[in-house]
């Protein structure tokens, strides 16, 4: 006895989901299968909703669900700080945050040789023509401290500098709250060399 | 900046499969909206259909495609077993080992007064109607050898012992292929208790 054909299909479906594994995916059919129909029209509509209503802003290239900018790029267009994020979630984070009152660029990637995925592969293009058209006074890279965040980062730094525009990078230190004692070497070693004074 | 609205439908969506908080189910949400049309049409598609075409067997409780009784029913009538499982997982479970030729009888939950499950919230009638009918010869129980899994056991074979029909439990003991020493202490206790003469 294997489980029926259409669960399977289900199950498969589950699995394209990230982090998912077959036994995952099987909760997850069967939760749909004992949920109430209604739920399960809802979960579709919800589905189909998300592909047809959510667009790239023109300018910045975050999720927006009208046809022009989107909200941030239109309210906030004169600050001349652009921040420019991998993906949407990135800028929500960085809204939550409170602390950065201009616009964002999404990348929706980092440039990662080992998944080939170069320059061209980002929404890095858009970047440089808006660096150039919106009288930018200053852009924040705000990649990932990671290996391709950082690699991202430089590139960018590369292109930009020499239009005589500042470009910052996220302060890489001690995270708040956490106890010293568990940081790990390399962010000591960085929160050591970009100490401040007070 | 917070989500749009249709991409926090979907997300709250998510949020009801079982062990999916908020941040799963941001990822999976963004995946979605990633993923070409195609792909989530058959998502919707494999969501509707399971809907639509799953039943249960009027007999044993499974799940299947068909108005009348399921595969196994129909095929191993005449077996004179029964064993009863929680969910239809757990018979799937155990046609995977093999060792098992009769049909199953899915309870679709265990008695558990904390979560105000009762007797008469699984499905347990059908098994005694069936337990007549069917000249059954042997009933195995084969819960989960947890508290509530337990009761259900145990009051199941109150139930169908004054029958004269032999009522069995599946083995407790060391799982193979486990080392002995990282064994808790109840298992091994169940064990020692159950040992076989060789």
């Amino acid at each position: 006895m294997k489980n029926l054909d259409c669960i399977n299909t289900l199950i498969n479906c589950f699995t394209r989901l990230p982090g998912v594994g077959y036994k995952t995916a099987e909760r997850y059919a069967y939760k749909i299968i004992e949920s109430d129909p209604e739920s399960v029209d809802d979960f579709c509509k919800a589905l189909k909703n998300v592909k047809t209503h959510v667009k790239l802003c023109k300018s910045c290239g975050n999720f927006t669900d009208t046809d022009a900018q989107c909200k941030i790029c239109m309210q906030r267009s004169s600050s001349g700080i652009i921040c420019v994020v991998r993906d949407p979630r990135d800028a929500i984070a960085i809204e939550k945050s409170g602390a950065f009152k201009g616009t964002y660029h999404v990348l929706h990637g980092v440039i990662s040789p080992l998944d080939k995925k170069g320059p061209d592969d980002i929404n890095l293009k858009s970047l440089m023509v808006r660096v150039r058209e919106e009288k930018t006074k200053e852009v924040i890279i705000a990649t990932s401290p990671t290996v391709e965040g950082e690699a991202t980062a430089n590139y960018i730094a590369v292109l930009i500098k020499p239009l005589g525009i500042r470009v910052t990078r996220l302060a890489q230190g001690l995270a708040l709250g956490t106890n010293l004692e568990y940081a790990d070497e390399v962010t000591l070693g960085a929160a050591i060399n970009n100490r401040i004074t007070i």
